[in-house]
């Protein structure tokens, strides 16, 4: 691990903005007519995170759709925006940008699976941890982990990880991905009382901070990478603990998580495409 | 672990046995018409291990139908087996008791969700590890494996497991229940040149024995539990390699996946029932 990670991730999201702005021109070349769109469900105001979200769209050249609901919507009416995007052929993708609460399986399940761009659903997660990768979208964030920890110099193989406080279809493909690559996976909750020994045996500590007290600096490995998830998930980014890390390496998840999540935009309209063809060949 | 695991899987079996029975009971007395059914598709003549599985349905009281194809049936056949059952009302359950090259994704994504018994299908897959685990029918040769280890004395918080050969829907779910139960799980292939190290290092080795070779027993740590699923799995079941065994823990593992199975079935039959009558209630 390094403890500027900048140029790192920078080449990261550059590489995966210029494939996808490729994809697009090639679609856009054969089908002048159609402009792929995210479809952003959001409670409240714009945040840093859906700003970083929107610039990656402008450059790759992706339309974006906000629906924003108030803040103290239901979890009915959040189902309710999903079904009718279900239904717009204009929509390729769709991302909840919600708080945890709101994310319940009912909600997730109710997204489209080719539109589900984010990997929350449970079929898209059967079909990634089962297929291969290309057949469902796996999570855009746990990506961005893999594409981060692919840049470091170490190998990955027979590594320990621990993911900690991190849940649902990100936690579970998070887990398949890293172990995928090799490494020994561990999760555990803030309360836990093996929290402590867990951190301590890991190369890799990947967390989801719900609080803001941050991890002792005694308990890091020298050259442990620590990924906070939090700014590629939460509207709070609460960086005040960052000086006591030794090794910090989650400054580019947030941003190319947006950017892994504009290639799966990308991806969908194709595939929405194709199948349109598939169609109206058997229709003849 | 302890030498002989007869009593202890005989009694997990005849738990779920009775449990079944008795869940039966209940729905043939408001529905004495309805004759739940699991439905077999297999490729040649009845085995060991289908026998095993018709005793249990007879045990609990189901119905079992059994598509038999030649061995050298094409998977476009398989499929259309499936789908053939899937529009059968009369069938609550379908096992496909095929080889390993025959379980394509095409062909165990072809069963409809509510029918996959077994767990092999992505939406099934997706639904065990994402959701409660009622919502989806977890691998019963998984819960095998659980129900036997969860019957050892010594707890499996922080143990170390490794699984040898074993492959899809099968591995997913095993591994996330294994992990659920707090163990640290590794997998690897039997051509794996760290197979000897992982091994070493295992206080639970679950292997799946393609070939007939064994276990070098130096390479088994004292009190290690090695629970070979060949017997849950595969027509030949060699077992040549016993007597080397420290502990061998898997006598059960073939009765108790086929009684999970079958409780399934019944499981199944159950939620169709209520979905038929939430269906003529929202019709009146
Ligand atoms: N160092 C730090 O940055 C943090 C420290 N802590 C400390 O840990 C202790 C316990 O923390 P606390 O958060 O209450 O305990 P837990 O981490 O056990 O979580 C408590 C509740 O929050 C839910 N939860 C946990 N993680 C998430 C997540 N990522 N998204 C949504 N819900 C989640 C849990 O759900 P379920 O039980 O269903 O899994 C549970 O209902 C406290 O002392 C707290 O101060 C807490 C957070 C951050
Ligand atoms: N001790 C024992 O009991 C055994 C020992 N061996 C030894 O290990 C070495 C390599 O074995 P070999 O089996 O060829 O190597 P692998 O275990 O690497 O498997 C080789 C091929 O079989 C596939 N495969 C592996 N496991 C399964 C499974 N559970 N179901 C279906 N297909 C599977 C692999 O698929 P993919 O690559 O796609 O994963 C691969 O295509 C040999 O020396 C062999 O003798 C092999 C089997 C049992």
């Amino acid at each position: 691990p390094r403890k500027n990670d900048g140029p790192l991730y920078e080449s990261a999201v550059g590489d995966i903005v210029q494939r996808s702005r490729e994809e697009l021109k090639a679609i856009r070349e054969t089908n002048p007519g159609l402009k792929p769109t995210l479809a952003i469900i959001q409670a409240g105001e714009d945040d840093n995170l859906l700003e970083v979200n929107k610039k990656m769209a402008r450059k790759i050249g992706l339309n974006v759709m906000q629906i924003c609901l108030p803040d103290q919507c239901t979890e009915e009416e959040v189902i309710e925006e999903i079904l009718r995007l279900n239904e717009d052929s204009l929509v390729h993708g769709i991302f909840l940008h919600l708080s945890q609460s709101f994310l319940s399986r009912s909600v997730c399940n109710a997204i489209k699976p080719q539109k589900d761009v984010d990997g929350v659903s449970d079929l898209n997660v059967g079909r990634v941890l089962l297929g291969d990768q290309r057949d469902g979208f796996a999570s855009p964030v746990a990506g961005a982990v893999l594409e981060l920890l692919a840049r470091h110099d170490a190998p990955l193989v027979g590594k320990m990880a621990v993911l900690v406080g991190v849940k649902g279809p990100l936690k579970v493909t998070l887990q398949f991905l890293l172990q995928n690559n090799g490494m020994i996976v561990q999760t555990c909750q803030w309360s836990s009382k093996h929290l402590q020994k867990q951190i301590m045996d890991s190369d890799v500590v990947v967390l989801l901070d719900t609080g803001h007290k941050g991890l002792p600096p005694t308990w890091l490995r020298p050259g442990v990478a620590v990924i906070n998830l939090g700014s590629a998930l939460m509207e709070e980014h609460c960086d005040s603990w960052e000086p006591r890390m030794e090794a910090k390496s989650d400054a580019g998840v947030g941003p190319l998580s947006a950017a892994l999540r504009m290639q799966h935009v990308v991806r969908s309209s194709r595939r929405w495409l194709e199948e349109q063809e598939y169609q109206s060949w058997s229709l003849r």
